[in-house]
């Protein structure tokens, strides 16, 4: 008997597509890097020749083409990811796509339906639920630990870059970074957003947009959540904690080491791994790994479409509710 | 050379007043626990018994009354505050009150207005404020190790009680329970609240008031707070967390010793001291050694009646905002 | 009716002296601070004054021959304690003594001997047993949390002084400072030292005498012990770790605060209390209360001087052990 | 220009072959898994299957033969290394070997001269010195952040088995378990051991072997260490500690997830990573990509065969301290 290997192409080779190329390259069982597609063919070079794929391609309608590739990550820019996923379902591959769906609305609502008729799997690229600390939290609240969850914290800051992103700059900080936290809200909850409020700054020199936010939401079941993003001189700062009638759970940084020192000046210990790709890494692995299995063995996607329709949903109201200064109801969002 | 000694009598034989008795009857330098004032005679000649205080009275008057007694400590229900200090203040006697300073705005007032033109001294008993682990923050933020303070995040949480306070019943929550925060988000932050945003519910049975809120602040730095206020299962939950352009500081609750035990079921260390008895008993003592020290240099009261005024004023723009649902602009408030 | 108070004179107003004479002035229930004696005049009079004392003594025969003291406190160099229990003794006096019994072991057995026949209650001070850190190891050894204890770790360092202490240079390293861990570990382990082993050295300049050392003991229930003493750049550390067959329990320092500072050059906590006036203050007050409680309800001291001369007999195998650099039966001890 | 892929063999397929293989067959950049040899043909095909490697033997001299293979990893039973080692080094192939070099003293200086005299190269298993937390800790101490290492104490807890091992059986505590610590006291005090003192007892039902031990180092330094080994019953407990002139620095053990919960029964955290396979798999990935990166290089082997033979000589110091009852010096070891 021969295995089956599920051939994955990889549509962008940037920071994201060469995390989950790597993966598909050598940890991802009974799936093999198939090909990698970048409109900047050097860029798709290079990444190919690390991950050894044989196959590089500056146009994906190559890799749609190709009746053996059978499914896609696209890690491509927010505002082309909706245009893949209508393409991608036309040509029944499956595909993983990297948060948002689409920077568009429309495109998002478009790209949904698309999948929903080819019928193929969708799955979007919130790791976070993939994280073993905030997958204890998941599985304490699940298991009835603290009773009834009613009010969830979430801080989620990135490292202060030098420059503003490029996703940042098409998506804007609740689309690109908050959405995150969005998703994570819903996925501890396991209520609806009702209303969100949010708060907002500027930090950071030479930025229009803001940087540092306070959103707050409230939920179906009565809970009520905040989330605290900013940008740091220490490092990805990534913490939740959740009240409940019962008890509250709350986490740590993960860190490089678990050393610490005492002298003179205080007591020292390791700062967070530095950024997504230290932190999250294991989520991403994991994350692959479920597409793959959910595709082998036909199951629902761990992280659905409407997932990523609805965090983006609360972003959306986030935005309003930044521009009006009003408190803004889910009802209001298209 | 003699010593003289600063008499102070005390107003309430609760569970405030028993505190501050306990702590002028012996720790106290400067000072000597005079009487002690309560409607309840027999509460009153407990508390005098164990403290070995050798008067009692039912009627502040007599205290008032005598030009032995130089000041006074205004632990009687927060309905009652404001008369007692325009009585002492016409007595000349120094007041050490407990928040509010009244429950009634207009009453915060005129006793405010009477302690000045007495020239009395007034401090208002925000006790936090005194807290070694508080303490540390603040010096941090002072010493700029923070760089410029962004966000706050406070964590005040009481332990569920089988009743509702008696206190609480009289002010609620947001001017019983979260003034402490809205003075503590000042004292911090160090700059004044402009906006404010509550959302609230009722955990607890058989309370009508809301006892789970979620407060968000918005000051004139343009910085952003929020306040977590509940009711555990697992004893008092005091923390806070500042976010700056710097670094940010985080605290732990004290716990009644240090000691962690590793068995198979898991990693257990202990809860944090139960209620304020334990947590803040070091800051009860400090402040009332402040206020003797203020009293007795002509200095400045570490906490005056203005920031007691500026809290319930906060505290009034919560409820506002809670029952009305929007932000409340701080200008909108008397 | 009238209180009865125990009156209770303080011999030696030293360091431990002070500590003790601030306690019986407030703090101890049912005690009163009745003089205080000291070879040194000015020193017993400065200390008086702080404590409202109102007797001062050169020589302790005066206390001795007080019939309405009832009680002393020795805290005088270690070389005169057996002489000054002796002479309480036979004077009807109870005695706290501060550790080691005496500095003699012939003057210690002499003393213990003297205390049993006059029927006076003698108790030792071993302060530790007292901190509620140690007593919670203590309570969960004693509830069987950790199985049958196997295992004991004792790491006791001091600051790095400036110069010899002078109980230093009279009782030297093991029967100065280790004398504190061998008594915790036998109340720890429940069990009694059969073997010691020591390797010393010197660290601190101009000491000719070892600072640092590894004590290893082996106790008759098969369990076996390290003592860690060395003298810090960074305060007091005074920590336990037990392990037994069902779990481990291991201790943090005390701290004065729980704030901890994240920047960029790390992740920062307090350091622990700087020294034993200030993380042994609270064991020091339940000391005295629990000699008091011991007297008034005719109980048996927490601490026996059997304790003490058990301890101080583990100290002289420590220091025989150090000499010959081989392992001492406690058998060949005296 | 093709890359040139350095081919390696694994020899035992036991649970240190299989982490081995897995990390040849994917994640050692510039090696290949070249075949899989195990005495037991079933064992070898089932892990060769899963590593997708082409080739198993049940003999290892096919591996030696074979011109095509450069080098091999030898994880058999401890009483066969030193003859494989051998049998490599006369067949010109570089060899990592598990410790010990080997459970016999002249077979290791035999395995040992091969291997010098062939000018292989060869790297001994002791992986913590891969470990980011043991890394952590010697980089600090190299940076002199400690001043002058004075103490050392090295926990290290297997979890409770439910049987012993067979290398267990062969080499007995200290030379199977201790080993790694003798190792790892070496390497972060960077001196010699020169006397051995070792206490130990049964714990585990149905072992002849002692299988609790306290074993006290002395260093050429001045320098004293203990080493604490048991058997838990709350999963892997491995810690350090090394106390310095100018400071301290201790560790944690690595955790599955950070969060912890608070409810009314107290504060829990995650217990540490289960055993050698999650605490240590990066550690042993490092050390097989040191040993393909100085075969590349032509560089000295991280660890050296010379450092498994000193460790040996501790380990073989402390079974005659245990057996004699004595302190045992290094130069009374052959």
């Amino acid at each position: 008997v021969t295995k089956e290997w599920l051939r994955v192409a990889v549509i962008g080779a940037g920071a994201m597509g060469t995390i989950h190329a790597r993966h598909l390259a050598s940890s991802v069982p009974g799936a093999r890097l198939a090909a990698i597609a970048d409109v900047d063919a050097s860029r798709a070079a290079a990444l190919a020749e690390e991950c050894e794929a044989s196959r590089i391609e500056t146009d994906a309608g190559a890799i749609f083409a190709d009746p053996s590739i059978e499914a896609v990550v696209v890690a491509s820019p927010p505002n082309t990811h909706g245009a893949l996923i209508e393409r991608a379902a036309a040509a029944g591959k499956h595909v993983f796509c990297e948060k948002p769906v689409d920077s568009d609305p429309d495109m998002t609502d478009r790209a949904l339906a698309a999948a929903s008729r080819a019928g193929i799997k969708l799955q979007i690229g919130f790791n976070r639920r993939f994280d073993p600390t905030f997958r204890a939290v998941h599985s304490a609240i699940e298991a009835g630990r603290l009773g009834r969850p009613l009010l969830l914290h979430l801080f989620s800051r990135d490292p202060r870059p030098t420059a503003v992103s490029s996703t940042r700059a098409i998506a804007g900080l609740f689309l690109d970074m908050t959405i995150h936290d969005f998703d994570m809200a819903r996925f501890l909850m396991q209520s609806e957003v009702t209303q969100v409020y949010a708060l907002a700054g500027t930090m950071m020199e030479n930025c229009g947009e803001p940087d540092t936010a306070i959103v707050t939401l409230r939920f179906t079941s009565g809970a009520i959540a905040t989330i605290d993003n900013a940008h740091t001189a220490y490092g990805y700062d990534q913490r939740v904690e959740v009240f409940g009638t019962d008890g509250c759970i709350a986490t740590e940084n993960e860190q490089p080491d678990r050393a610490r020192l005492v002298h003179a000046d205080g007591r020292i210990d390791a700062l967070p791994l530095y950024f997504f790709g230290e932190r999250y890494l294991a989520s991403y692995l994991a994350e692959l790994r479920a597409f793959v299995h959910c595709i082998q063995n036909d199951g629902e996607p761990a992280v659905t479409g409407q997932d990523g329709r609805a965090a983006a949903k609360v972003a959306a109201a986030a935005q309003r509710s930044y521009e009006t200064g009003q408190p803004v109801r889910m009802s209001e969002i298209g």
